[in-house]
């Protein structure tokens, strides 16, 4: 995992809007100058693999636009982004034969956040695992780019 | 905590959609059969302490209507019940000083979902707490209804 994956500061720490959404990593997977592993975009969110997964298949979804977590986003975009999160959980409890998923938003560091763009992770489990938290997947090369193609196959909207 | 509170029969076990809604715990307690301590109601959502809380204030919030879960919820209805989700958790983390909010929605048993009527979780979060998984608070008499007056107070839609 490259090392500035986890240090984007708060925005409290960033004044200066343009600055943010320059060092904001999420941002950048958005713009396209930091690869990811995409599952499904529209206009206004995206979907693509945790590159840290708890699980086979952990995916995380953010609006495109820059929100720091759930409490600013606008009711529009909410709503945008949680029906992506819908979408995209039934394509991986579909074709990752999951049998359980569990969405998880966490705001601000004390609820575990670590990036600071608002971000829903989607988590499949298995009857077999041992609960997603603590617990790590790790995929072997090229596992991620084909989880993407098996999904995006069934993910037209 | 009462028996039945975790005996609901998921809806693959019940085929009768009248039994399903007289058995189920969360329509009961939309429709006020079962006691609640709730903090927001609109049309379409209600939010209510949970009684077996990870932290001080952990709060569901449900659409009103039965569904089982995240997959077959209606797009609207999923998008007011995200919108009644935000505006709790902002009245929580602010009267309650919360440092962070957890967001959590589990869907099917593998994921650990006990009640079979879609449900989201809020679960306030402090700088000193140890996490919410497995974490457990105690409410004293009488604590549960003046956190709801509190945040009743700040709730207006």
């Amino acid at each position: 995992m490259p090392l500035w994956y986890h240090t984007t500061m708060s925005n409290t720490e960033i004044h200066d809007e343009d600055t943010l959404i320059a060092n904001c990593v999420f941002c950048n997977i958005v713009n396209g100058k930091i690869p990811s592993v995409k599952l499904f975009e529209n206009e206004e969110t995206l979907a693509f693999l945790d590159i840290n997964p708890n699980t086979r298949g952990h995916t995380l979804v953010i609006p495109k636009a820059h929100h720091e977590n759930i409490y600013g986003l606008p009711a529009e975009t909410l709503a945008r982004t949680m029906l992506t999160v819908q979408h995209v959980a039934i394509a991986l409890k579909n074709e990752l034969n999951a049998d359980g998923i569990n969405i998880v938003m966490n705001n601000e560091s004390a609820a575990g956040q670590l990036i600071w763009h608002a971000h829903v992770h989607i988590i499949p489990r298995t009857n077999e695992d041992n609960g997603y938290v603590g617990q790590k997947y790790t995929y072997i090369a090229g596992e991620m780019e084909e989880i993407a193609e098996q999904i995006k196959g069934t993910l037209i909207l």
